[in-house]
């Protein structure tokens, strides 16, 4: 799990699960892989979750594919999401780091993406001696992109577009890419919550 | 968010999200935080999660509870769970922490956990230097478990019955309580995947 030697690993990763509260969940969730265009990442499928991994760009670019594709007005979606770079394991995906960072979804994730989304998140950076400001440097970003950063409990929240969101997780991994050699962020994004009341766009 | 003090928080806590794939979720969840007994713990219910705060057994309990509580045979359901101790906040369950690890929930989830679950979960110790023991001892504690730990990308799966596997995150929280001034412990737990073909007993 986190056996991780820092310095050594260059890939960047993510494992979305995504949650559609709906009887047919099962097809929902196939239909929103099968539309997320994954020529620019590694990609892997298991019981928990959809795995990408490659260059960071490449990877927020594919994660917010399959979140912004499985949305749908009547659906109350939940996803899950394991940003991370520093963990050891095979070397599958490694022929994805060609230095293009490549974002197929791009158009589509900017159009698609206009919903009013909700997300708690946390960042988590290992190995470093000062990583309290490398974590306050994160937090500040989101700021920078109207997310409207909130402490809760063990969590920050953030509010604003799906595509927005997905814009400072990418500037958030580009950062994390340069300054830590392990890095974990963990986000979880809601849309269409009943416990909501506003409307589905922003 | 992460912006911790070491070695001046003491209250453990949950972060509980459940997701039952079905098109009636709402009163699915609701149904369960109704039938849990937060007697020995302080409670909260946002947006995206129950919150239970208060002695590490106690909270434990009250998430089992909430999870064991909510699954049925024919729906499949997730859950999320983020267990920490060391983040600062407002001292709201401080006055849960009377040192008698009350576990009001335990005869049910023990009656009513026998059901199969698998498990992926991330261990984090921060402000350690000798963090990486601590996280094999926290895995070790699975294996004596007989949950059977494997490695996968930027998680550990685990899998047994949900009684075993809440059992084994009370030994979990308790060795971290004791030895580790702020950790995080991420998992995510499934029951009735479709992707899986066995039956839904251990």
């Amino acid at each position: 799990m986190d056996t991780c030697q820092t310095g050594t690993i260059d890939i960047t990763g993510c494992r979305v699960s995504l949650y559609p509260m709906k009887d047919q969940f099962a097809n929902h969730i196939l239909t929103s892989i099968n539309e997320t265009n994954t020529s620019a990442v590694w990609q892997q499928t298991d019981l928990f979750s959809t795995l990408y991994r490659g260059e960071p760009a490449s990877v927020v670019d594919a994660a917010a594919a399959l979140f912004i594709n499985a949305r749908d007005p009547q659906t109350h979606l939940v996803g899950e999401f394991t940003f991370s770079k520093g963990c050891p394991g095979d070397h599958a995906g490694d022929s994805y780091l060609n230095g293009q960072q490549a974002t197929p979804n791009i158009v589509n994730n900017q159009n698609k993406g206009t919903f009013a989304v909700d997300c708690k998140y946390s960042f988590y950076a290992f190995g470093e001696n000062n990583y309290m400001e490398e974590i306050a440097a994160i937090v500040a970003l989101a700021d920078e992109y109207g997310l409207h950063p909130q402490s809760a409990h063990y969590v920050t929240l953030l509010s604003g577009s799906a595509s927005q969101l997905f814009q400072y997780f990418e500037a958030a991994l580009a950062y994390a890419h340069k300054h830590l050699s392990h890095y974990v962020l963990e986000a979880t994004i809601s849309v269409n919550s009943p416990s909501k009341a506003v409307p589905d766009h922003v």
